[in-house]
């Protein structure tokens, strides 16, 4: 069972792999599919993965067998163990808890040539409704408290497989990423009554200059204060605290502007590797006034090196109006 | 100028290099030194950087000149310009200000191969002095709030440059993750009246198994909620909240455990990259009883990805337990 421990000084969680712990031996070393050249995300191997929780088969077909468009597994080797309680303790002055949650695996094609970028907008759009449909599924499990879907596309961002896929966590706790969010968006609310995240697309849609692209439903724009450079954000006009309470049109929308601004990144920036991930609201506990779901993704283009860990200062050497002119002006 | 702005859900500042903005093909394209071989630290070079403001020459010689063990110099390519004034204001809802700071590298030695682990430890000291030069001149200019000390080791590391160096740079507002630790330090102060940096050094000596080693001033361990594999604490026994306020035997004793400990990472873990960072207090607004200097070094094994992005919440393969054992067991 993983350990969930939590920093005296910080309060910040992090999940520690107790069994099969990594040896120093064990860093660097190639991962098994540059070995093999085996995909078990590929069709024909479905008995490979641990048993689906979901798929789509349009054309009909039984449980882990092949005709699936979208197929959701559990991950073989979770970060967080499904089975069991919280039992949260003592260690002395140290605080832990049982590495309870679920982790999960969406391969978003059958082909594993593809990516978001190249895959149609109905493909894309029924991604979404897998991260949807496990979402709700998830939500009922009293246990967990967030969830986050998030896509490590290209080695250098994390993938260690390279077949299209996305990966859901659902934790025991909230994360201090999120629970930093809603505070700073709480304490905006607090002073204005107004949503900060509507605020911010009520000017950036005016100013334009950090507007990359905006469809009937949603605003892709690079943020004013974006740490990364090319990080970009794409926002719901419509002001809701969760992904899975979208409408049925938006998900259309988010499908077409997800996958055109994944493409615009592709073209200027050559395929870079990125992380996707959608900053939701925690299952339960929110106000939801206060926050905004939205969606960030990080081309990896910069290393994170001392300065950044020692401050949570970062520094990005390409203005995010620069980057949002750079990608509005790709041809797509 | 470069541009400090602050993000205004997390209130999280970013420095944004507005002239020279990085364009999409500059991403990915090799760093100077190895296309040229050239090194600009090297004895003989001292021309190439800007200006020295100091240097150790025990055999005396002129400024700028060669016969320098450690010299430090403003960095050619500031993140912070250190002429002008902070000058914030408001962009309508977002706040920004001027990119005011100091940014300077501490060349540690003149031998282009040698690592801190390599020098010996009266060098080792030398560059520790040269930190605490420093800080206590910077600590003058009332522009500054607090001042980052860190070491990019390798290229995966972020260093661009192979010569052994160190950097510095003083910010005109005090750093998130810095604000984050003051604030937990300060909460738990409250709670119990004791610093839990002593109350962490008190347990971990107590328990043994995620220490590393000691000496009479200092201990290094391995910390209970280690974020990544391998991530190593130096800390002094005696409570102080600024590392430039440290006794003369102190400095002997850090280099003495510094240099060790980075002997036996670099044994364990075959030369990693890997970025150390000193944990000071702010340069004036604190209370000396909350917080206690320390240093941090986060070997570079594994790749941040979308999980921890969008969590904060890290996933760390080995436990900070075998990680100490390794360590502590390495013949050095």
């Amino acid at each position: 069972m993983p350990e969930l421990r939590k920093d005296p000084v910080t309060s910040r969680w992090v999940i520690i792999a107790t069994e099969r712990g990594k040896r120093p031996s064990d860093f660097g070393a190639e991962p098994e599919r540059k070995r093999t050249g085996f995909c078990p995300f590929c069709p024909g191997n479905e008995n490979k993965t641990p048993p689906e929780v979901l798929a789509y088969r349009t054309g009909g077909g039984a449980p882990n067998g092949s005709g699936w468009h979208v197929r959701v597994v559990p991950n073989k080797f979770p970060a967080l163990q499904i089975e069991g309680e919280g039992n949260r303790q003592g260690d002395g002055m140290y605080d832990k808890m049982n590495g309870i949650g679920a982790h999960e695996v969406v391969i978003e094609t059958p082909e594993h040539g593809e990516t978001l970028a190249s895959m149609s907008e109905r493909r894309v759009e029924d991604v979404l409704w897998a991260f949807r449909d496990r979402i709700l599924d998830l939500k009922k499990d009293q246990r967990f408290r967030y969830i986050l879907v998030f896509k490590n596309h290209g080695e250098a961002a994390g993938a260690s497989l390279e077949h299209p896929h996305s990966q859901l966590i659902a934790t025991p706790i909230i994360p201090k990423r999120v629970h930093e969010e809603l505070e700073g968006a709480k304490e905006y609310y607090n002073y204005k009554e107004r949503c900060v995240f509507c605020d911010i697309i009520r000017q950036e849609v005016n100013q334009g200059v950090r507007l990359i692209s905006e469809n009937e439903d949603f605003v892709a724009l690079a943020p004013f204060a974006a740490r990364f450079p090319f990080e970009t954000w794409i926002l719901p006009r419509a002001h809701d605290p969760f992904f899975e309470d979208a409408q049925k049109h938006e998900y259309v929308s988010l499908s077409k502007i997800t996958r055109e601004l994944l493409l615009r990144i592709e073209k200027v920036l050559t395929n870079p590797p990125y992380n996707l991930m959608i900053h939701n609201s925690p299952l339960r506990e929110t106000d939801g006034r206060h926050y905004h779901w939205h969606i960030e993704v990080l081309p990896k283009l910069t290393r994170v090196a001392g300065f950044e860990w020692g401050s949570g200062f970062y520094i990005n050497p390409t203005p995010p109006e620069d980057a949002a002119k750079f990608l509005r002006d790709a041809k797509v």
